[in-house]
């Protein structure tokens, strides 16, 4: 179940090689400190994450999806999945989605808006390739997206047995939405990718396996797929709900439902309940912002994030929930069990960052507004000088502070009141660095330890109300450099 | 005139050495890419800057004024400077100053603040030192400020023969201000602190060595002591200006007058010309926002971020220069003449930036409003794609163009009117590598070679309108990481 590792033979046979997914290779080895270099300066590599990929059993996938993944040439490495399909096979389908704010929409954002628009939200497929973000491509690009959805459409039709040359001509619109994540700028191999999407469509299926192609063909810089799947009971049926994302650099994701467009992020959530297109997107609008508008690997926004999801009814719920009164609590819990579900795919992303060594939550309390709790939770999470002491598992809460007196907030926070402490991983005591605008005597040794570990929580209390905002964000490390300075992306 | 350097012998005396002068001691040494390694990873270790710090004739340096610098104790290494004093000794002083805009403000910034607001703009002496900021060190820290400024006031009457112990007494308006630049959240050792006044002030002088002793003062990570000096005519006298700055991290300033508060940026400019304290502050205003104001090495904003300006009037010019509107031209070119100066001396931090092997010039043209030229350059001058991406010599241009999309401006570029280009330092033609939304056909090679000089200049344009903005910034290296990975500060 570990992810997909190039053999060495491989990369000595493309030495211009500059496809994401191998980041173990590009990693620049870590020199020991020596007695020469001074203090003992912290050289640490990203541990291994290939145990957060694990088998899924096949009952626990959503019903009514097929999916899959395959290598059709836009990475140069024939072992890297570069194209994924994942469709519905039922009747009736929701899909909302949430998209970069980032000015230079990729094609793909705009053509997966206008299907959405199109459609009123009735999308039933989508396909995705990585290794070409098909971003600031001009009109080629655009060209070549529409391309990706329509061939899909046909094949679809093909499969439905629906397909008439003359309903063809008269285009309507495509059910297909477009995801693209990789290098910015250059063109899409249109044949490969038409070719790999008829391979990924006669390849598809319903298994673990099925599902693991499709989680590889998200991958760039991400060490190890991402792939969950979780059961729920709604309205008295039992649920199933899949998710697949993708990181790992470019993550500081802003986005909005596609009214007003928002990170490259990935990520796509599929479920087998029946909820309308409205409720759908109310659902994902709300857990979008809660999760994934909630990280940050390097505070650098993308242009082609996108979030998806589908709900396609085969669970066998009786109707579609929606945002009528009488759905209101079956509503609030289905939005709830998406919030819960994003935010553990989010994790993941932040757990995979570019170079990370350490997992941070940064939980800002006691604040006016959650709007302002959220900006300086943002502002800790971005700041180098914080993120290069995490990685030297320094306690250097003076940076933090300075992070949140730069934050710009609506009301600034009050120097005589703000406490910040680090919260242990394994469940110890919280360790106070300052005590309402007072340092603390910090336990150095004590300090030192809690910062060893991977998972740390920093805790931000302001005094001056009751809202509160969370962000999960990683360190800046001798690798993040190493992966950025080399990669075309 | 090289930077003063510690001996390996002295580092290995005091092994838990943590002061920041010491940066080469602690970079990491550069591992050569091996062929295991794959694809080449660029590890390149900052060049010398020493070239930077030179010997000025004495004669250059502002009549009137008196400097020294010394080691006190707040650095464990002896041969390191930390503590510095600069006096005016004419009658007749203005003082101005822009200080962080961060909610905590260190406590040399809020007893400057006072000392300006009391003496109505008319301080002659700055008291500074480096090793501690003085900052989130709560009532302490006030004291501590507040002695180090009535110290300097003490030994200056003592000078004088003015001094009284009744005066002193009924506590007249300090005189002097005061400057800290180091680590954060740690009492200052006063008594080594109260003895280094001493010491500076019975060694002021007013030769290169003395200025050269105060600017070592100053230094924290830098590799090289930051001195400037110009003559200028104004209003037919030959003025004099000296200009002492440091970084070289936590720097991405925003500063205002005092009445609106701004990085731990630390720079002082002392003219002999005649300048009333309001029209001072008004082109140190003006200055500051086209100068520190639009650098850029991490993007964090510091608690003691501080620029003081003096003009004592020992030049001889007949009166001071005021803001009243018969002094308006000559009042102009005395700002403009200010200006250029600040920005020559910001743009030595930036050079001397953290791990920077690069120094970029990011210049946004064609925008509505200079506050949205200055937000885009920000913006792309902050990411740290686009930083490890110029380290990396990556013609990454996709980079520049996110940074660009996601930068919070009122008036969203339109991404088919956006053109963005590589100026090449050696004068010659630019790099076109997007024009009006569609990407050029780069040529790689002569990309390569432009990003291979330690100068470039990245230029957007946006097509809006008639206003532009520059900043300056550095790339993002392995010894950035390296640098903050292992610094108390």
């Amino acid at each position: 179940m570990a992810p997909l590792r190039p053999l060495r033979s491989l990369s000595l046979l493309f030495p211009s090689l500059r496809v994401r997914c191998q980041r173990r290779h590009l990693t620049t080895p870590a020199p020991p400190p020596t007695a020469a270099a001074g203090p003992s300066t912290p050289v640490r590599t990203p541990p291994s994450k290939s145990h957060l990929a694990y088998e899924i059993p096949d009952s626990s996938f959503p019903r009514g999806f097929l999916a899959s993944g395959v290598h059709c040439g836009i990475k140069k490495l024939p072992t890297l999945h570069d194209l994924g399909l994942i469709v519905s096979t039922t009747e009736r389908n929701s899909a909302a989605a949430c998209f970069t704010r980032n000015v230079f929409k990729a094609a793909p954002v705009l053509v997966s808006q206008e299907v959405l628009r199109d459609t009123g939200g009735r999308a039933a497929a989508v396909v995705v390739n990585s290794g070409c973000a098909n971003a600031v491509t001009g009109k080629k690009g655009m060209e070549d997206a529409l391309d990706m959805a329509r061939t899909v459409d046909a094949l679809r039709d093909v499969r439905t047995g629906a397909s008439d040359s003359q309903e063809a001509a008269s285009t309507p619109a495509s059910q297909t939405l477009v995801l693209s994540t990789g290098v910015i700028g250059q063109p899409l191999p249109m044949t490969n990718v038409l070719n790999g999407i008829a391979l990924a469509h006669a390849n598809l299926g319903s298994t673990f396996l099925s599902w693991q192609g499709a989680a590889r063909a998200f991958m760039t810089t991400d060490t190890f797929y991402k792939l969950r799947a979780r059961t729920f009971v709604l309205a008295g049926r039992k649920c199933r709900i899949v998710g697949i994302d993708k990181g790992a650099g470019m993550i500081h994701p802003s986005m909005g439902p596609p009214a007003q467009p928002h990170a490259t992020l990935l990520g796509l959530i599929a479920t087998d309940a029946a909820v309308s297109p409205a409720a759908l997107q109310a659902a994902l609008t709300y857990a979008v912002d809660r999760s994934f508008n909630s990280i940050s690997v390097d505070g650098d926004m993308s242009t082609n994030d996108t979030i998806l999801a589908f709900a396609n009814g085969a669970s066998g719920m009786e109707r579609e929930l929606s945002l009528a009164p009488e759905d209101r609590e079956v509503y609030i819990q289905f939005r709830d069990e998406l919030t819960a579900f994003a935010t553990e795919m989010a994790k993941l992303v932040v757990r995979d960052g570019e170079g990370a060594t350490k997992f941070v939550t940064v939980s800002v309390e006691g604040a006016g507004t959650f709007q302002d709790a959220h900006i300086i939770a943002s502002a800790i999470s971005t700041s180098s000088l914080v993120k290069t002491a995490l990685y030297g598992e320094d306690a250097n809460w003076g940076r933090i502070l300075a992070a949140v007196g730069a934050a710009p907030v609506s009301t600034p926070p009050d120097p005589q009141k703000v406490s910040v402490s680090f919260i242990p991983a394994d469940g110890s005591e919280e360790l106070r660095l300052l005590v309402a605008g007072e340092p603390e005597k910090v336990d150095e040794v004590r300090a030192k330890e809690i910062l060893k570990a991977v998972d740390l929580e920093i805790r931000v209390v302001l005094g001056q109300g009751e809202e509160s905002a969370k962000y999960y964000t990683c360190d800046l490390s001798h690798d993040y450099v190493t992966i950025n300075g080399d990669y075309r992306s």
